[in-house]
């Protein structure tokens, strides 16, 4: 459908080999055999690839590739097949595609993520040279393409202090990576390379990443553009959509309780009571911002299913107060799956980080945020979290009128 | 709240004493009284009343005045206590100002809609004198407050034919009065008479009423303000907040089941299979002008359920197709209050109408679109019916840029 | 599992290439294969096959064989390709084994269910003549078992009157055979044909069948076992698990609003009002004999919905009143699949059928009751809904202490 | 309805102040005003009262008569009126009758319930006072009526070990009392008091109380009737009504969901994670035992959410495996009233438990199980939880067959 001659854009993943990356893989691979069609696909109308708007090319689909690191060595046709979230014929079609891409030996730390616990590990004698692995590993994978960007899928870690000394600034993460100071989560190792090569850096999950002080302060002073964080797939996707229409109506939320099952390793990841945490702050603060007061019982359960495997499900209770104090009560049963719906804004993540690069718009890319739980904004500046606004202003901005284009 | 000696608007209802109708008045009462806040009132906060825009005062909610007919004698006290809508602390409190509020005799027409078998009826030799009846009712209303509008809250009536000689034309429409035709339904008489007086008409019903072309044609002329059809208040309100959210990130809607359970006395009458239809007719066509496409397997049913009563429930099961043609569902289940989403909403277009009408906006008013399900819209332009974007151009229109205001 | 020499039982199914009997058939063969396990089998740990209780072998489930009529003449393994309920692995196991399957022609009426529009019909000159084509069939094929049973699961037709001359005695259905009478469904003539060759007949559809009163006279009189009618599968089984456990609460119920979306053949044949009609009586009186009250506000609908195919689901709302006249709701939905619950009872059916045959227990089979929605019971006898008290009863007649071994 | 002129019952409740305890004094008093019925009751019309059976009078509903401890001081009118659960015209009935009952002082113990923190103390300078208190305030409650029993309703305590030196046998009871000894929970002290006292015990609740082995080797040795535990009312009560039908069909479940929301004071108590464990182990082995296997994947989830009030709501999401290991799924959604469902559970308990002392039926009543979470069973002994089976054997010992009465 696009031109084959396109811009072509590599995409390196943290945890190349996990259920989101292997889906991404493998759905380029099938479109790109004409087996799949761009259902889910949020750009595949408006910006499907090609030349785009005043400055910029935006990459197809299929004009994609995939690299990335994993601290589980297998080719991504084993690990796609372990995941379990395509079925026998798309594995059988992609297969021969997906079994010669191995993931890079990557930075792993039990003591941030419990569940990043594979062997297939960077070889280095500090923080500096594993930094420098992975910037060279870029750099290897940059040859054979147009551009590069960096989008982390790696599992979930424990909260850190974006305060603390090793997060705050720039010149306290420099020293704290020279001197080897365990305070840094592997996901700011990986953004401060990427960002120090110049890559656009989109970070998918709840940990900190990007969003530390002291990246983006590196983003803005060597103008790359960075995104996040955690993507916005599937109730959180669908409060706000729901939270918007409620205040339309002035129907007060009294209360809203979510609880959530999935049976993937993300959601083993998250049976860790530490990364749970980072999970649930990043899906609190959406409903107040909508809404525009404060629901005092606003609460998410999140639990580790395994009869699911990778296909979720959320369940939502909202209590309404309508016209002359009267209660009523919205019910929401999402059954979808986590990798099928993240695994496209992936790829859209991609395009428009790429896009942004070539337009020269670095730091925080605020027209992303309708891909994110929570969305990177400028401090002190309120987080904008309605879809259909998030949406209008990427919309504008892909037109270039925009006030990122300014 | 707002100013006490601002502009006082008389709401003229057809079908006064039924559910919503007496909810309304009770719950200006109840506002009045301090007992009410403005919950469920979308309004509340960004049109409270006064002097708003450039042009035209809005009625604040406490200048709200009631007048009406129906076929049904009783005073309105004793009619919300048969709707078993209000509790009893709330009937005590507006008892003394409703039971001196007694509809006036109504046109009926049981070959019409079998509900409205009432006894409280006009005496009048014709149609052309029932007419002059309403518009004398509207006079003396009209004395004692600064203007009037009417809203047309009567039992569903069944389907008529708008390309009918009655109905197509205003000529056509004044000589079938003039005939006394069987084939006006009572709802087209009291749009007549109320545009004929120059006063604004919504159609808060399933019927046709202001959209016949006749009607169209006559507001037009006498630039009336008019609008319609058919509140939107509980399931086709939810459908229209989350479909455009399913297009935005591209989710397919294969299929969507829509049923529908109400107690009510508006149940009752959709018991009937020919009110059931243009109720059904009105509910149709939201999601493929929201998403784009058609949705084949877009079943809508509705049940009287008597355990209800006023509390209806709606419940939605939707197919879902994403990435890699992946199929998911999302399921709704709204447990609310017909009369107490409704209320608030009759209230807001009465206002805004009265707005419309200071401003020199006559006939269809789009920028109303957002409180009906089957927004009235000139011949062979697209319906709009995603919440959001109607939300915004009434906003538009509110703050005077709005295209309804040059 | 069990002994490869026990008893061999064929099985002929009207309706032999429906979703239902393919799934049966293709079943029977994946466990001969070792490829599917006894899950869904009610009866897989308490009467597995071999020698039963006093009298009677019971059938294997490895040792059933399939045959029967079918208004479309596909071979089975093409036939369960098109229903779209077994997966593929599934499907290429059974091939070999369901391609050398094929229906005898069959009677297929129109005028009884626009469904049974197929090409492959029994040739014959009169009603008498398709009847004795029928004996024909199975005497043919009951050369190759130890025992044969006929179960109807053909598309529901619409409603018989059972009063009516042809169906209210013997006489009157022998007379109306001889005349061509078009006043007799199929199915009865299928039944009519089965018990006058002495083979046990099981209604699995709503149709009427062997409950005519004509045909309760001949099983009784030749002594030959029979049982109906209408398998109880989703909706109407958590119906008869539920309700008895809310009588033992003594919660009231005020009222029960059950929804039935499907998209199978069987959905499409209930789009026909007139064979929908069959379905719902069936559904009807359940809830009023388990509860010892009438419901009143016991509302069903059930809704052809083609995106869900064969996986059919439920959803059900019950109003409950309970201490202090307190008012509760419980809500049910229930994700099925209609071939995969109905098929192994189906298995059953047949295999305890042949068990009733060899004790030389004639006429309705009560103690089958547990099997579906509308129990077959002596005239004037209350019917029992309550799963666990019919489950008690079946569990008495094997062990040989039931009434009916008496 | 039943002589007044019958069987007197004292009912001396831990916890007389509480949302349970309040609504069972009042729905008495409104039964007895004749405003209420007799729905939720579910022995109203097997055992309504009077004589019953061979042996012994069953006290009516309006001769039950209210007494207890609480840590709060507030009359039964105060204490109900803050607990929401009873509409204004119901308190305003029952309002004179309360109002005079006064909770005598209580053992609170926040070391073992945070919740516990009332200052309506017994003043006694050791445990064994504290008993011999609590022994005196049985006595002079008997001296009304012609029996007392005592039902436990406080708030749930953290777990306790059955096995202590304090718990294991009566012995170490004794000397544990004598020491003044902290690690006896307060609800143990009350059973013992009972216990001693010739007064038959129930514990509603999940904390240690009359399961202790010492009490049992009590309840034995002085032949006083105790049952226990934790009123089987939400969700575990429709578990043990739809997993015995899951197992009469064969469907097997892979994995079972539930998440519990409630608002009052219980459900308060419960966000202390100590008690929540106590409940969710009172909830955890009753469905391995009616299926017959081990479901690795059943999770229970309890939530303070503080919109309900005392109006709770549950929800269930199963996961089935049928035939041919194909997955379905059924969900649960219980809309439900806490206190609405215990409160008639605590009158049957007590009337049953009465019965049972008159004849002359000591230690575990075995036959109460239906009421309970975690039925108290013999050591060794399989426990029963399926509702049907439990029903049964409670009527098979009200008619005097059942074996508890040998």
């Amino acid at each position: 459908m696009e031109n084959s001659e396109g811009r072509r854009l590599g995409i390196a993943i943290v945890g190349a080999g996990g259920a989101v990356a292997t889906t991404a893989a493998a759905g380029v691979e099938l479109m790109r055999l004409g087996l799949a069609g761009t259902q889910g696909l949020p750009l595949a109308e408006v910006a499907p690839g090609g030349r785009f708007s005043r400055v910029g090319d935006i990459a197809g689909y299929t004009a994609l590739v995939f690299g990335g690191w994993d601290v589980v060595g297998d080719d991504l046709a084993t690990a796609a097949e372990g995941h379990g979230v395509l079925g026998h014929r798309e594995l059988a079609a992609v297969g021969p595609a997906l079994s010669v891409m191995r993931p890079w030996p990557a930075v792993g730390d039990v003591s941030w993520c419990t569940n990043a616990d594979g062997r297939h590990l960077i070889v280095a004698p500090s923080k500096r040279a594993a930094v420098e692995q992975m910037r060279e590993d870029l750099r290897v994978f940059g040859e054979g393409v147009d551009a590069v960007v960096v989008i982390n899928l790696s599992s979930t870690e424990r909260m850190a202090d974006l305060a603390s000394p090793q997060l705050a600034t720039l010149e306290g993460l420099e020293r704290a990576i020279d001197e080897d100071d365990p305070g840094i989560p592997p996901a700011v190792l990986y953004a401060y390379a990427a960002i120090s090569e110049g890559v656009p850096f989109g970070n998918f999950t709840p940990s900190v990443a990007c969003d530390a002080p002291a990246l983006v302060e590196l983003a803005t002073d060597r103008n790359v553009p960075v995104a996040g964080k955690d993507g916005k797939t599937g109730q959180t996707f669908i409060k706000t959509v729901i939270a918007p229409g409620l205040r339309s109506r002035a129907l007060k939320v009294d209360g809203w309780f979510s609880a959530n099952i999935l049976g993937n390793r993300d959601g083993e990841a998250l049976a860790d009571p530490e990364s749970n945490k980072s999970k649930l702050q990043t899906k609190g603060s959406v409903l107040d911002d909508i809404l525009g007061y404060e629901v005092e019982d606003h609460v998410v359960r999140i639990d580790y299913y395994r009869p699911r495997g990778d296909a979720k499900e959320a369940w939502d209770t909202i209590d309404l107060v309508g016209f002359l104090g009267e209660k009523m009560q919205l019910k929401l049963n999402f059954l979808c799956k986590d990798s099928i719906l993240a695994a496209p804004l992936v790829l859209e993540i991609a395009r428009l980080l790429d896009l942004a690069s070539q337009r020269g718009d670095g730091g925080m890319q605020e027209q992303l945020g309708l891909f994110f739980k929570a969305p990177q904004t400028p401090a002190g500046q309120r987080v904008e979290h309605a879809l259909h606004v998030q949406e209008e202003l990427l919309l504008q901005w892909l037109a270039g009128t925009g006030s990122r284009t300014e």
